[in-house]
């Protein structure tokens, strides 16, 4: 296999990103994205498509004039304006393209062959004049007949184009179909070639993968694959894939910054990154199933593609119903916990049956399963004896809590910005004695259904020691659910102490 | 191209699928999932791990003993005691697996080439020797030298089994690899070729398919991709990549069923299905952007690449910083609101201003704002004057509301199973005389912070007529805010009656 000398990387999570139904950035944030990118050693990165809007330009201006070392480029149609508003952005790369397949054409554009090549011609030999750089894309490339859409490349190469793009708009491509397109446009085309994939059957890394073999020096992608409808081509599966599998030692990505990346782009879009998604999903480098566990407490590499620290994630054992003896094992030594042979039955049992549940185990959880299997555990020292809460638009949410602390009942009021604040405070005062806790996390897990809907909350609390420890409780009263979760993980500290 | 005749497909959702960490089905949820798999097609339903609990050997009996037309299949190791609770618990189809690569022969093995072929041997021939289905598979397969992995499969072939499967354990197969790998083992063997892909550089659907070009005849696949790590390949894009991308007529694959089983899936793992996920995502046949939107509205297949209902989905038009002019008309069309163009300008600068914002914008929020532009708002007619609620563990969760309706005051108390309810039992009453709403959906976002964060409450409301509107507030306090977002929707749908 012979993979051309160099690949550049064209990233357009700012532009084809952007236009995933419901992901807008503002100004100040496609700055900062494009500079992460530049961080990362993107070649190329798109910003968007200043025609649009005047953010469009404002940002476009801005990152241009940031001195990356990346390309900067805008998108443009093939009219005068758009290319007029991309240089009068300050940008010298331009991005432009038509349609070119029998739909785009008859329904979309409502033009003949004739009038898009002169449009495409056009475009290019405008921007040329003006001394910016020409990346030109037969929009549907993968639908348009291969003669004309030959035609049409042959077309803007000798109008002046510097690279040519195959954007695989519907995502139609399939790995065969990838490798005879693109290996023919190569026999016909002298300058570089590049290649945009959509996701729509799940082949948009593959295709893009393909086309490199087949070709191509340049690929688009984005970050976390977003883009319209099911998205491009994931940057990160897309390089590791050609660091890795195609073992590619001169591609200049940091690959350490990718999870952080993704982890950036998911909080500012909204768009969650999936459990499972290859390379920076939570799961990508979890085990839990005990043949499996066995394997990577032996060599992580016996089940792991990778080393998670290649792209800045970390390696995560998960406890559950699939959980082995060895997994278990190694929770335990982790956490110091010494257990005989019929502690460590009783303590995986519990695992198991929990896990049998479709309960997820958290260490905290296995902690306190293990002590009260070893007999340490102290009787639950603190009960919710009372709880009254009022609040309103004109009064201050106020909680009176009275617990029973060692049996000794102690009652406190306060105020806070809304009940459950209220609650915590006076629950915080009146274990102060015994435990200075700290929230470190509170979660009310998304409800839907009615105002009666159980609502779940889970807490993770800390003391002034370190120790951490979940809560969680559903209850259809999400105050008392709160107190509820908070007072359990008080008692599972106190008794891990 | 040449695809083989008869495409298989084995579906290891209940078994590799339960892998992912976190996921776990109870017997009835096994049960039901192979009733669907069923009923869409599936070939063969991997159904579980009988040797890893009695659980485990209850739904593969229970689902074999259902009389379904798909083969029933388990998973075993290659050591007597697992296959005889195989053949124990009903079954009559074996996938049995070791590990052939020097890290799983060195490190989890710890065995050598030879001993590993006899227990391969030792398996197959047990199991045929017990009249059952052989299939075989040499676990981390594309990491084993490629001339002992073919003398594995050689000799089980010699032993009897039916069926080879080529598990790409790790998921380091890249396209190029997965086609001479599968074309050298198909030039070896004579019995049929099965490939089992994991989607750690998100290739696992390319790989599967690129393994039917070269030969194979079977794919190992799982709804929404579930599996250990990353997962495997997904049901549904292999399926559609098939029908669509190859045009293969003959695949008995009702993918109508599709989208329901994903959703289906989804819900009993707790496993999201990403937004933009090919085929079932959300996403997946939404369009925001002008242009987009555009060709869509002209023709649906300029910018899709199969019709949304072919797998039982749904198209999107979104609204939001992409819109362009034909989206909003389209929209506005649809709801029979006439208005001229200054109105309509208006209306989209506050689409597009909203979007700038990064805000979602939903049908309700188009009306409210096109009846806005028109003039016909009649002022807020519902406010807010008090509001008081007093909950707690010993005390009924009372609310009292007082509203200003039309300018006149008025009070109500109502107790409900927590504050929230029991206020939006009080604000019914209250406004009961002008409009009899009911809550259709009550969500609280995730809230993660700490109990001071802001909660986003996001309500739809219906009255009588059917008119529905949404209403949103995000404050500290999540019952003001569930109060403030209730009200908020009661008065658009007052405003647009």
């Amino acid at each position: 296999m012979k993979l051309p000398k160099n690949i550049n990387i064209l990233d357009t999570t700012l532009r084809d990103g952007e236009q995933a139904p419901g992901v807008a950035f503002t100004v100040d944030e496609k700055i900062q994205i494009a500079q992460k990118l530049d961080q990362i050693g993107i070649n190329t990165i798109e910003v968007g498509f200043p025609r649009v809007s005047d953010g469009e330009k404002v940002s476009a201006r801005t990152i241009k004039n940031l001195g990356l070392n990346a390309n900067i480029c805008g998108l443009s149609r093939v009219l005068k304006e758009d290319i007029d508003t991309l240089i009068d952005s300050d940008l010298n790369y331009m991005h432009t393209f038509i349609g070119t397949s029998k739909l785009h054409r008859d329904y979309k554009l409502k033009m003949s062959k004739e009038e898009i090549l002169e449009k495409a011609i056009y475009a290019v030999e405008y921007g040329k004049d003006h001394g910016i750089t020409v990346e030109f894309s037969a929009e549907d490339a993968t639908r348009t007949e291969e003669n004309y859409l030959i035609e049409v490349y042959k077309s803007v190469e000798s109008a002046g184009a510097d690279i040519i793009n195959v954007p695989d708009t519907v995502g139609v491509l399939f790995p065969s179909a990838t490798k005879e397109l693109i290996s023919k446009i190569k026999n016909n085309i002298n300058i570089p070639i590049s290649i945009h994939c959509h996701n729509d059957f799940g082949l948009a890394v593959a295709n893009s993968l393909i086309a490199i073999e087949s070709g191509a020096s340049q690929a688009h992608v984005t970050v976390n694959g977003i883009g319209e409808r099911a998205g491009n081509a994931s940057l990160d599966e897309f390089v590791v894939a050609l660091k890795v599998a195609y073992t590619l030692d001169n591609l200049k990505i940091d690959t350490k910054q990718l999870f952080n990346l993704s982890e950036y782009v998911s909080k500012l879009t909204g768009i969650k990154i999936p459990i499972n998604k290859p390379i920076v999903g939570e799961n990508a480098f979890a085990h839990e199933s005990g043949i499996h566990v066995h394997g990577v407490l032996e060599n992580a590499a016996t089940y792991e593609p990778i080393n998670p620290e290649m792209v800045g994630h970390t390696r995560k054992i998960a406890l559950g119903k699939h959980t082995g003896a060895n997994g278990l094992k190694s929770k335990l030594k982790e956490y110091n916990i010494e257990i005989n042979q019929e502690q460590f039955s009783q303590v995986y049992d519990q695992i198991k049956n929990l896990g049998d549940k479709g309960k997820t185990i958290t260490d905290a959880d296995l902690k306190a399963i293990a002590i009260t299997v070893l007999g340490k555990v102290k009787n639950e020292s603190i009960k919710l004896v009372g709880l009254t809460v009022i609040s309103g638009n004109t009064v201050s949410a106020t909680a009176t809590v009275k617990l029973s602390i060692n049996n000794k009942i102690e009652e406190k009021s306060e105020i806070g910005v809304g009940p459950v604040d209220a609650a915590l405070k006076a629950i915080s005062r009146l274990v102060k004695e015994y435990i200075d806790i700290e929230l470190e996390e509170y979660n009310i897990d998304a409800i839907t259904g009615g105002t009666d809907a159980l609502a779940e909350v889970f807490v993770i609390i800390s003391d002034s020691k370190g120790n951490k420890a979940t809560g969680r409780s559903t209850q259809e009263d999400v105050v008392l659910a709160s107190v509820d979760a908070i007072l359990n993980s008080i008692n599972k500290i106190i008794a891990i102490k």
